[in-house]
């Protein structure tokens, strides 16, 4: 079968594609592996019981169950829930925003598609532009979406040592360079896979960067604020028009309803509405209807607040305990746990390849996300990208003691 | 704001974007409207109630609960689910397929941007392949959909004239040629917009003409086969390993759920898949944990034949009627409603183009869809494609019923 240079691309044997399939095949082989791999939420009953109310208060309005069911929603996404968040984060933040400042999308996956290749790629004039990623690693979803290669830039970030084998990432402003090339600045926040929660410091030199430059700067809230909230260190929200914020309902319990939902000003919101007609038509109405009540009332703050942000506080308090226990007397760093789902491990000269270490925690039943694939954009040979782990500690902590356990006792013999 | 090629494509103001932002802005300026132009389909009780129970059996179980919220789908789709489905097909219809040949996607629109780009477009070698349409007019949906200007050519039909005011396009296999410039072949089956369902014998020279061509044949049956089954002519499902079926649920009454769905030989099921990894990373849950048991129990056939089929054949001939009534004595010519949920109506020599019908139609409180935008890959000049317009029979037959009334004052206006 022949494929178009588009086929090629997208459909190749990636990294990336090859690690999903290989986790996909290890998980059917041995359902009992602890799966500390993927960036699925814990199961919180207050809040799965939540949305089970909403969905029995949904299925009981025959208006609601036929909006659910039976309508295409708008393509920018149903009206009434675009009101009611612009509604939301005006009284909360005070940003000004309306319905117009929102559209919404299937995950925050397919927006980031859309938006990413909008903006840059090939241009009009057969010149390239590139997504950059002020701080890498970030997040490896992003890695294969553009249409072109050389997509993403990055910043290599310098390395603060904090106590008690912690360390943080920082932005490397003096090596951050936005020239004509550069189409956009991108940061998750917190970041996926570190957890690392740029300061707000941060976030204004990045915003003043990216204007100064001329460029929108697309912060992908996607574990953190305002909702979910997934953050364990003082932070501000931020939003102006230039700043174009990726939200989603995954990381409150929801992956499966498939909602992303993006707040920015209304060129681009436009655009990417009508980029998402073509290639989407319309979005799922489950989360927009699920959502919409908590946005109302301002509930979706409580929920993250009192439940999602402390039950990852919580789970990552807890296996940063047993990393420190269980890896002591070996040269292991990990990541200020701000936020987020993961802890992010670095071994600091590791004798094999974080990909090796992968290979060998599959095989004793733990899987893992090695950290090459992070570190989208950086050419340089860096051995820290192959020092580095992803792993998730978002499963009932039993499961993660046990992981931790495994984990522990391969790297140490990787050292041995 | 600077766009890539890609951004100035996707995110132009083209016609179609025109058209669904003037759909929505009548709308919301008036809400009282007659709906005949979008792809809603019916408000049936018993399906809405049958969906209503299933989901009620899914909040119900704790474990499809958290499969329904809290959990990624894989991205080829939940494995359960397409078990079930190739069962089901290979039951029915003997097909020689499972659940490797089965991928689910976010609805048909977004299953088709991903396999018409990996199909067609640039390639490697530099040269451009298209996908032809063997009959056009042909879903409007498919005209933006491709990375590359001249992305479809299309064969331009026979008309047979019928009895009745009525006609029917033909394939013209004369005329179609299927050079190494074709990259794939497409038709709907009912075709949208014009409800003509290709007969068995056209299919098999499709497929046997497509085989000889070394393509892929894709056969679109949002509104076809086996289900939803709104077909009223005798009429066989096809499928081979040649031949890709794109189906989806919206037309069984969950267009909000954005399910569609690949059935295809499983070299273009993993392209496909691993392309929709990147562009959407995985699917929404709802409508695979709806359908399911409707493919378990072959529920589904029943729910089509007996349900959703006669809604719309009923609706399809009261609209027919009512449209000879009132345009009685006016050179209108009305293709067969074999099937789908639209009529498609020709006034031959209309002295306005159709869409300042539509414009006139606007004005007059009923929506419909100019026919211009269906002739996808007509390069050439055919007076045809401005005579043609797309109306909807899916609503109420009241309100059905008064727009064709205002349709008919128009177009004899029109005429006058």
């Amino acid at each position: 079968m022949e494929l178009s240079r588009f086929g090629q691309r997208f459909a190749r044997y990636s990294g990336i594609i090859e690690l999903m399939d290989d986790l996909g095949d290890a998980l059917s082989e041995n359902p009992d592996l602890i799966f500390m791999g993927g960036g699925n939420p814990g199961r919180l009953p207050e809040v799965e019981a939540l949305f089970q109310q909403r969905l029995d208060d949904i299925m009981a309005d025959p208006n609601e169950r036929h909006r659910l069911f039976g309508i295409y929603q708008s393509p920018q996404g149903d009206l009434p829930f675009r009101q009611d968040l612009a509604r939301f984060l005006h009284q909360q933040f005070g940003w000004p925003v309306g319905p117009e400042h929102i559209a919404v999308a299937n995950g925050s996956q397919s927006a980031f598609f859309v938006l990413y290749n909008l903006l840059a790629g090939e241009m009009a004039d057969g010149s390239r532009r590139r997504i950059h990623l002020p701080l890498t690693p970030e997040y490896i979803g992003y890695r294969d979406q553009g249409m072109c290669d050389d997509f993403f830039s990055a910043t290599r970030p310098t390395i603060d040592h904090l106590d008690d084998n912690l360390f943080k990432y920082r932005v490397n402003f003096d090596a951050m360079e936005l020239g004509p090339e550069v189409a956009a600045a991108c940061v998750s926040r917190p970041t996926n896979p570190s957890g690392n929660v740029l300061t707000d410091g941060e976030m204004e030199e990045l915003d003043s960067r990216c204007r100064a430059a001329g460029i929108p700067l697309i912060v992908d809230g996607a574990y953190g604020l305002p909702f979910p909230g997934i953050v364990f260190e003082p932070a501000t929200p931020l939003w102006n028009d230039n700043i174009v914020l990726a939200l989603s309902l995954s990381k409150l319990g929801l992956p499966g309803v498939r909602t992303g939902i993006l707040v920015a000003r209304e060129e681009i919101i436009q655009a990417y509405t009508r980029a998402n007609t073509i290639v989407s038509l319309a979005c799922g109405t489950l989360g927009p209807l699920l959502a919409r009540e908590l946005f109302r009332t301002g509930e979706i703050l409580d929920l993250s607040r009192n439940h999602v942000a402390p039950y990852y506080r919580h789970s990552a308090n807890e296996a940063v305990e047993e990393f420190r226990r269980q890896l002591a007397g070996l040269p292991f760093h990990i990541h200020n746990p701000e936020g987020a789902i993961f802890l992010w491990l670095w071994f600091e000269g590791l004798p094999i390849t974080s990909r090796e270490l992968y290979q060998r925690l599959k095989q004793r039943g733990v899987l893992v996300v090695p950290g090459e694939h992070f570190f989208i954009g950086v050419e340089e040979d860096w051995p820290h990208q192959r020092e580095c782990i992803r792993v998730s500690h978002a499963q009932p902590s039993d499961a993660v003691r046990k992981g931790i356990a495994l984990i522990a006792e391969e790297v140490r013999a990787a050292y041995a």
